[in-house]
């Protein structure tokens, strides 16, 4: 089938590519006539609008910031195929498709990227064992076009993992957002300390690598999942009061607090253990919409769409149990 | 010189190990006699108490966790060489020493580590070119006893940090205890929910590497330094409230709650892109109690110590203006 993709940064460029090598026939779009030129140099077809780009194709593949969606659609009136995006926060973009009107929508997002940005840095093995959420919402999503979509991205080696927009946008606040907050304050501490920043070593350079991001970009992120990240981050201020009630005060000895401290940090502690699970077993499933975002929820995905089932991975189970 | 190293694990035995490639007469003891074994069989001169192992030695390094050494210090009793450590907080060591009488004391911590523990685990370069705070208390630690140290320290490639007990706990709950606590409710948060922990990425993965650190050893090391981690943890929950108030109601758009939240999140930013600071060009300074702490103050560190004066770096002021 033809595809379009609209937007070639990284994600959209890499898109882009990766169909390309799949052996589909693409089309691509960017509002930045240099970034045409790169892409057109590259030896891609790339129209000079998102209307032309999507007229013919069946699937029109969203790679734009956030910020720029809204403006973007309107030129999608009309469209009767497919689209999808891969911006980084999903229920906005379901109520901003549902503004607009656009039927045939299934929200994406790829867990994929790089420090740098554009099309100059994307490259068609991005999406190799990354997982790409697909958003499924009950009552909502045509199960044929969910399929469709992960039948592509499986196929360019993805882990497709179902999930509704809100349970996606509430497991980025947890994984990537709050993360992000976290590592900018703790980053800020040695700001007029630098004794500080001398004895930094290990654990301040993990805990605070993605604090170097541009606070704009790390604002435009969470203000973007405002909801999730405020509730995320407030339930996390509240266990780190905890932990400093159990600290108490300035005493020589603190036995007691240790012991009170342990339950606190023994959770955190098993989860990182545990933490990248290891896939068990494939197996196959028929294709069911509540079966789909059960597997989702359970931290499984899917690796390959056939005519009548998908093939699965879950966690193993013994990794993941307490 | 001969110097005795009491407690050799990973860190009393690797500064066995330096001090005898440095050309020291060195001697050690562990309560361990399988510890004790293996330094024999490494080579090494080692006594079967603390007491025979001090005696005749000119310096004590007392190479144990916390929690063991007032039981242990009570076997220098009459011991009148110096003494130092390297455990990883200050100021209760520094009360346990005045409380115990030990006279010819100065405090150390060096900032080296790995993952691994024990004897067996010890390696003569671990300190080489970590910071090795040295603690001078104004108008109490002898300063000749202080240069003595540094010199040993500095010829085995530390880079000695001058700081007080208390600069040196408010230093280590910034940059570690804090950063522990923060992995831990980050680590947390996937505990029930494996969806998150099946999209977790480069920001949780190095958000929370140390909270797979255990539990116990955690909460020991910020128990240890609780009135400083108490505080600091306390400073940056407020730090978190105002980002949570920024992020504001859940509403789609979100414009504003962004530009609130830039300027939050711009201290960390450039905080993290100045870190580690670039060593400026060594210079020399006369031996001077309140230039050395000044030195560490700014960042610097002694890199050797003469007859007359100390070689020290500081960080180029270019990269650490704001």
């Amino acid at each position: 089938m033809r595809i379009a993709v609209a937007g070639l940064g990284l994600i959209g460029g890499s898109l882009l590519r990766a169909l390309d090598a799949a052996g589909h026939q693409v089309i691509g779009f960017d509002a930045d006539p240099a970034t045409r030129d790169a892409a057109r140099a590259a030896g891609f077809q790339v129209a000079e609008s998102l209307a032309e780009a999507a007229s013919g194709s069946e699937l029109t593949a969203l790679g734009v910031p956030m910020p720029v969606l809204p403006q973007l659609i309107t030129e999608l009136a009309g469209y009767d195929g497919l689209v999808t995006d891969v911006t980084s926060v999903k229920g906005p973009v379901r109520d901003l498709m549902r503004a607009h009107g656009v039927g045939r929508f299934v929200g994406g997002h790829p867990m994929a990227g790089k420090e740098i940005s554009g099309f100059a840095a994307s490259e068609k093995d991005l999406f190799a064992g990354c997982a790409w959420v697909l958003c499924l919402e009950p009552g909502e999503t045509d199960l044929d076009d969910w399929l469709a979509l992960a039948r592509l991205f499986t196929g360019m080696g993805a882990r497709v993992v179902p999930a509704t927009a809100g349970e996606h946008d509430a497991a980025v606040a947890k994984i990537s957002h709050v993360p992000h907050l976290f590592a900018a304050v703790l980053a800020a501490q040695i700001s007029n300390d630098p004794l500080a920043g001398a004895l930094g070593a290990g654990s301040f350079r993990d805990g605070t690598r993605v604090a170097a991001t541009r606070a704009e970009l790390t604002a435009a992120m969470c203000g973007g999942n405002a909801g999730p990240v405020g509730r995320e981050l407030r339930r996390l201020i509240g266990q780190l009061e905890e932990i400093a009630d159990a600290l108490g005060a300035d005493d020589l000895v603190q036995l007691l607090e240790v012991d009170e401290l342990v339950p606190l940090l023994k959770p955190g502690e098993q989860a990182r253990r545990a933490w990248p699970a290891t896939a068990g077993e494939p197996s196959a499933m028929a294709v069911d919409e509540t079966a789909l975002l059960e597997l989702g929820r359970s931290g499984g995905w899917v690796t390959s769409v056939n005519a009548s089932d998908v093939v699965t991975l879950r966690p193993e189970t013994d990794r993941n149990d307490p």
